[in-house]
């Protein structure tokens, strides 16, 4: 750690040797590690990036230099580098930075990015905004090749090249998507590494830029030579560099898609500190997708570049169904435009989605799915409030699709209804239907249900009672059970408990005839209040006499919050939601 | 019209000589001049499209093999080789078929597609789905040079060579997008342009695909021989043709721009046969941008292909602006964040989307601008109930926006309420603001008005009255007038009227001041009421004794369905409204 000691902010890597900051790449490699076991987190796109940040810093003269980081979760090195250095040394400050990159914490980060192939993009405009105040700065954007497939940073690319002055894309080339990358694109950039950059064919040449290839992507050396060689260059340029995903940790090498990100886990037995849960909706899933693309070789599962998170890795496992499986690498649009184009010949597509990601989707969602009523099915994962980062919150998903028309938007509550709801989802062809797999612990039921929701909207009453109705939407509808008992107990009132299981439409019936005997209705839904499902409820009751109370999210950008303050926050715990119930009773 | 009157179907075309197929371009090309002149159309794309989509026909088998046409505002030739001719020879007939293709017109049609740089991503779900069925098919995606600066089309093209079977993309190359091309990837068409296809770099190629080009576009006997080189081919491959947009009318030649799409217009006169109307709102807005960056030159205007339909055509036009102007081409995406980006260093970025357009941006609103909480200003246009097609309605924002935490979406009411909203979004620096520009005629009260509108979420009651209070927002806040006015002189109530201003939030005071002398509450919105305005409205009053009426449009695609029936299907006419209105309080 010698070296590091005296590494706070980049000018101190200014007066430093080649040897020196070779050096420095090695301590902060360990630091990494340690760290990174410790806390879990981003640990191969960080180990592959330590050389090419510190040539970053040494050669350019950040914050007048803006670097941008694509996806941002290669960003520690940088943090490391701009005073935030005991976030990763000391265990103490391990969590007084977030994964990303954020301008609240350093005047070296332009934008909190935690969604890909936004760097070229976000870039332009600050270059674009250099252009015009008339001053010398060099604007670099840093993306990984995975986060080339998708669009957003293909049209950054197309766009960049009309900026007409000083523009660095720094691709870091790894080889690697989280999973491995697909697409025609990743043939070119293996010709260009085959070649050293010189292939004739070459896509950022095509595109119109300058370029320069680097083979030696983690020797400070050769980076800092070509980094010199591109400063203050007078149009944009490509500066193509191979890493080494992982370098300096042989696991990560080796298995690189599983140290992409990682759980704590103990250096010494390279176990992970906490036990693996038993069993997860996506893990029952993955295998009963298995099991349905054996029985009919038109169900084709697809991807977009997250197998893993949605328990697609059995499938992938399965060689004869490797027609059956489409990773379309980090193309969330392409992915439902296919899914639909399947589903308009007969073909049973399967898009599993993290919700966070679906938010790419609304207009192929809209145009290329609900207008022509194509009958593809879609599973939307991790929806739900979280504590996570503000980028990849689960709370938007029910406002996004449930205000489409066309599509089905269903909330299992169980195993049983998650698996009944799928399969009826696969095998009905008059319209797209989407599922929002519950972001639980696996509730089974041990029912026996039948896979028909064809009766569109029809909400199921499973406790039938009087004053008041609970209506506990999908992964709350648990928490309706729970607030149903403890009224219970509390005044001897036996509410009503619904499981509605459509997110997207209203049983007029059922709810009309909840005026006969109920005075008081409350929603429950896992998502923001704001254009979701509790308020289609009220609106329905709203030139009625009943009342009506919605409970969920505000719409807010939370960043890392923990569940129970947030539950807290929105009154989302049973005890609140009851006495909240009682003061309406009460005032009355 | 010799021969035009021999074909009704592809199969027509199969014996026809090279000699009598190009009659019919001929022909064709008559029919579609004084069909399009007639009704109005997309005029320059369908002329430039005759002679691929003859050959198309007369070598493919369709719809055995299956032609996808990316935004299918070109596919008019389709329709009349494919059955449905005599709704382009027979005005009675005109109105039959719709400017787009449309699966239940015809067998020939495969999606209902309205919006650009989606064919290949469609006809990859054809042809995985035709892979798997095991069955011998062509698939064609046909693509415009402009449709190809989108982010979906190139997931798709990165994504369509790993099919590793036949795959055709016919790219119809005629230079043109609506306006101008933009992007990197114009210099390399135009460099394959020069070559005759042959340049060592070429887009096609670096992402994998098999490449032909034919510099005669326009004419028959070239493309069936291009065309039948690649019938049946068994990999991935570009065909790459050079078309004369407007080809065949020389005006339409001459300006392409202009003859992209016309309205109805006199073939002698050349002049249109509606009268222009005096000012629009994006005159207005377009004059004042105009004003604002010659005062400030950090102000930018950026369209993403749609200067037009915004207001820019001044701006365009003044040559000592033009770093000040940005065209992204169609890239809705790059553009939100080029926008953040620029906003982010203190430069003065509008950006002007249409309505159905912004639907593309979501993710980007969400994760590159609100996130971030730059203050970009968006303007939207043509948000609103409207006849359209069902692909371009505009009914969509205010869910898509206003459910995103940090972005303030404002509505205005008139010019004057406009330009002050405008110019504060302009100015203020604390968050990104949208602005849904009126899609109605110009209304100006002659008021003087401050451009203050930091106190977010403060409605203005313009009218003190009791009993019901009508929150009328935006384009809808004269409706709200006429209603208030009729139910005065029906019913004596002198109805408080409110004009609400911020979409994205609840004035909380001025609601609960309401509950103190009105029993009822309408909203109206020209929008979807599923995630709208209104419904956030009826939420606040869900524990209260306060009725609550929405009214605006149901959540349901409508194509080409008039207004004045979509104003009765949703009870937006003042007297259906009053009715209702009287009916809650004769119900009491």
């Amino acid at each position: 750690m010698n070296i590091l000691n005296k590494v706070t902010n980049p000018k101190d890597l200014k007066n430093l040797t080649i040897e020196e900051l070779t050096s420095l790449s090695t301590d902060i490699r360990d630091v990494l590690i340690h760290k990174i076991s410790t806390t879990g987190g981003h640990f191969g796109p960080n180990l592959g990036m330590v050389e090419a940040t510190i040539a970053l810093h040494y050669v350019f003269n950040s914050p007048v230099d803006k670097i941008v980081f694509d996806v941002s979760h290669q960003s520690y090195v940088h943090k490391i580098l701009t005073g935030r250095k005991e976030a990763f040394t000391n265990p103490d400050k391990y969590g007084s930075v977030t994964g990303f990159t954020a301008p609240e914490e350093s005047e070296h980060d332009f934008f909190t990015i935690g969604h890909t192939s936004t760097s070229v993009s976000l870039a332009c405009g600050l270059a674009k905004s250099r252009n015009l105040k008339g001053v010398k700065e060099n604007i670099i954007a840093v993306i990984g090749d995975g986060s080339l497939s998708g669009g957003e940073a293909y049209e950054g690319l197309n766009n960049a090249v009309e900026l007409g002055n000083n523009f660095i894309v720094l691709v870091n080339d790894n080889d690697m998507s989280i999973a491995e990358n697909h697409g025609g694109l990743y043939k070119n950039l293996k010709l260009l590494r085959e070649t050293n950059g010189k292939a004739e064919n070459n896509f950022f040449k095509a595109l119109g830029f300058d370029y320069y290839y680097v083979e030696e992507g983690n020797n400070v050396e050769a980076l800092i030579n070509i980094f010199k060689t591109v400063k203050d260059i007078d149009h944009p340029v490509v500066v193509h560099m191979h890493t080494i995903k992982g370098k300096g940790y042989q696991d990560a090498e080796e298995q690189k898609e599983t140290f992409h990100w990682t759980m704590p886990f103990d250096l010494e037995t390279k176990k992970p500190f906490m036990e693996e849960i038993v069993e997860s909706y996506e893990d029952i899933l993955g295998k009963f997708f298995v099991h349905k693309a054996k029985e009919d070789k038109e169900v084709v599962v697809i991807t977009a570049a997250t197998p893993g998170p949605v328990g697609f890795n059995y499938f992938r496992k399965e060689t004869d169904l490797k027609d059956q499986y489409v990773d379309v690498g980090i193309a969330e649009e392409h992915a439902v435009a296919l899914a639909s184009g399947i589903a308009s010949r007969g073909g049973k597509p399967v898009l599993s989605l993290i919700s966070s990601f679906i938010q790419r989707t609304y207009d192929q969602l809209s145009q290329d799915l609900a207008i022509n009523n194509n009958p593809a099915l879609i599973m939307v994962h991790w929806g739900g409030i979280s504590g996570g980062d503000v980028t990849h919150l689960g709370i938007f998903d029910i406002p996004l699709i449930s205000n489409i028309p066309n599509i089905v938007y269903l909330a299992p509550t169980s195993k049983e209804e998650l698996l009944a709801m799928t399969e009826w989802g696969m095998n009905q062809t008059k319209r797209p239907v989407a599922i929002r797999v519950p972001n639980m612990n696996v509730i089974s039921t041990g029912e026996q249900l039948t896979c028909d929701f064809d009766n569109i909207n029809v909400y199921q009453k499973t406790i039938d009672g009087s004053e008041i109705a609970i209506i506990g939407l999908g992964s709350f509808y648990q928490l309706g059970e729970k607030v149903q008992h403890m009224l219970r107990e509390q005044t001897g009132i036996q509410a009503t408990l619904i499981n509605p299981r459509y997110i997207t439409g209203i049983d007029r019936s059922l709810l009309t005839s909840l005026l006969d005997n109920h005075r008081l209705v409350i929603t429950l839904e896992d998502g923001i209040l704001d254009g979701g499902f509790g308020e289609k409820i009220t609106r329905f009751y709203g030139d009625t006499d009943m009342k009506v109370l919605n409970f969920g999210a505000t719409k807010e950008f939370t960043d890392r919050i923990s569940m129970n303050e947030l539950y807290e926050r929105y009154h989302l715990k049973e005890n609140m939601i009851v006495d909240d119930i009682k003061s309406i009773l009460f005032k009355e």
